[in-house]
């Protein structure tokens, strides 16, 4: 749950005068999202999403993301729509943040994933993947496997006191997913944080994709690797296969993975549950008590890593 | 910023089907409220919030509270009004919390207060107390006079180390407080935490109030001595005479005070500052460093405190 910069009324009032979105009826913090502030906003002329971005995110990206949900919007994806003022910038300072005004999307993220979600979500990652196609910008993945490395040395000695044993056992790991990284596969704009909660469903039906704030140009496939960890793993940390099936039969419905990307899955999925599991780990270390965000158990991670380490090839994923 | 309890999706769903008011659209947690759980909701039916009440909130009062708001939203009080379910009640239980949906308020709570907020509070306020008449049933005020000294009590010896002497100050000023308590002033339903975080305006003009599970049956004026303190004090601690004049006046202008309403502010103010005061510095004592809840500083109402036992009369309030 977030809100970290209170944005007064005369604030909002004064930012809204660079619009031509009407005047303002409600305005209301969210309590989700941990990586920036966003407010539930409704003007005369409609409801939005606020949205001002935190320390995380850096301002001279901001502009490829904006672009990016503009393209995908403008292609067919549902996903928040950047609003432009009326001097065609979709950017604008508020309160000492940069901030932009995105389209409200209807739906309810699902708090527990069930089989019939999955199909949905694997179609719409692929239809992601197509209407990217034609972004012509790029974003290097940050939190790729270049970044996996220096992340987990940030970690430091505190891995171990995490879990004895897990600094030793994650660096094994990572030295052999990079040794096996797949060079080659087909390469696009990539969501890469598609959790149950970046993700709206309206009565049974899929309804919208929000949060491209880690989104990057890299291996599509690995994309379905982050759904897989995200969406097909009970609570337990086993795989439920009958849910990997069908992620992999909706994407496979849109765009057909490749033999070469569909053998690559186990390594690609161990490299997306080292991205978590170190993310988790170092936010575990470095989140103070007294903030506002719930930390994560990298735990979980490390469960699913050792599945997809263990995973003879593909078949593993129900395929 | 609040929602301690998450509902899933399901579980809302399956909620709803007890009322008529449509299907669920979407819905998002609000950051705000420290009491409760509030869910914006939308449905197809049109938009709502759903509270459910948290652990500080008695179930047994619950009827009380919604019932004062549906009294005083049929008798032209703009407040949230609980919405029926089929069963004709306003309360079920939601993830094992009691839990209730009341219509949406449009409007922004002015995070700044300034002059021309101030009298239309006060007739608001005014116009609360003349719509309560008509609600038969009373609720003791928990945290009226007789609930200070058990409070004081409770804050112990951490109130010496919040600052040295303020053990010894509150409780000289706690008992000349209780002295002179004024009685036989006019009795009523009293909103008690008026506060501008519950007060909606809309295009300049006050557009709502909201939050009423302080509500209780009270002196009247000491509701307006707790609205001079929540809005008529600048950042350093002074009464803006002119801030404290004009809600005077609003009030006025709706309800007459009475020559002994008037002689009773100073006092009143006392203890709605020590009220204030008290409560702060409880939570600030038992509040855990990890709660999602942002402390207030209790001190800022010591120097609220200090001023009202310092005005000689009512015209310390610029009447």
């Amino acid at each position: 749950m977030a809100v970290y910069t209170e944005v007064s009324d005369e604030a909002l009032a004064a930012f809204l005068t660079a619009y031509d979105i009407g005047r303002m009826v409600a305005f209301r913090g969210i309590a989700e999202g941990v990586e920036n502030s966003n407010y539930s906003l409704r003007t005369t002329g409609g409801d939005f999403i606020l949205t001002l971005y935190e320390k995380r995110v850096d301002p001279a990206e901001l502009p490829w993301f904006l672009g990016l949900m503009d393209h995908l919007a403008r292609h067919g994806i549902v996903c928040p729509r950047p609003v432009a003022a009326r001097d065609g910038g979709a950017l604008r300072p508020l309160c000492g943040r940069q901030a932009a005004i995105t389209t409200f999307l209807p739906g309810v993220w699902p708090r527990r994933v069930r089989v019939e979600h999955c199909a949905p979500v694997g179609a719409a990652l692929a239809a992601l993947h197509l209407a990217g196609q034609g972004y012509a910008p790029t974003r290097a993945n940050a939190l790729g496997p270049a970044g996996w490395a220096p992340l987990l040395a940030r970690c430091g000695d505190v891995t171990e006191a995490v879990q004895p044993g897990l600094g030793t056992e994650l660096h094994a790991a990572l030295d052999a997913i990079l040794a096996a990284w797949p060079a080659g596969l087909p390469i696009g704009h990539i969501h890469a944080d598609l959790f149950p909660d970046n993700v709206f469903f309206l009565e049974g039906a899929l309804s919208g994709l929000i949060d491209f704030y880690f989104a990057a140009t890299d291996i599509l496939a690995y994309d379905v690797a982050v759904c897989l960890n995200a969406w097909c793993f009970e609570a337990d940390g086993a795989l439920n296969v009958t849910k990997a099936r069908a992620l992999l039969a909706g994407y496979g419905g849109v765009r057909a993975l490749s033999a070469a990307e569909r053998a690559a899955l186990p390594v690609l999925c161990q490299g997306a549950a080292i991205r978590f599991l170190l993310t988790r780990l170092y936010d575990w270390v470095n989140t103070p008590p007294g903030a506002l965000v719930t930390r994560k158990d990298p735990i979980e991670y490390l469960r699913r890593l050792r599945f997809h380490r263990a995973a003879p090839d593909e078949h593993a994923y129900g395929i």
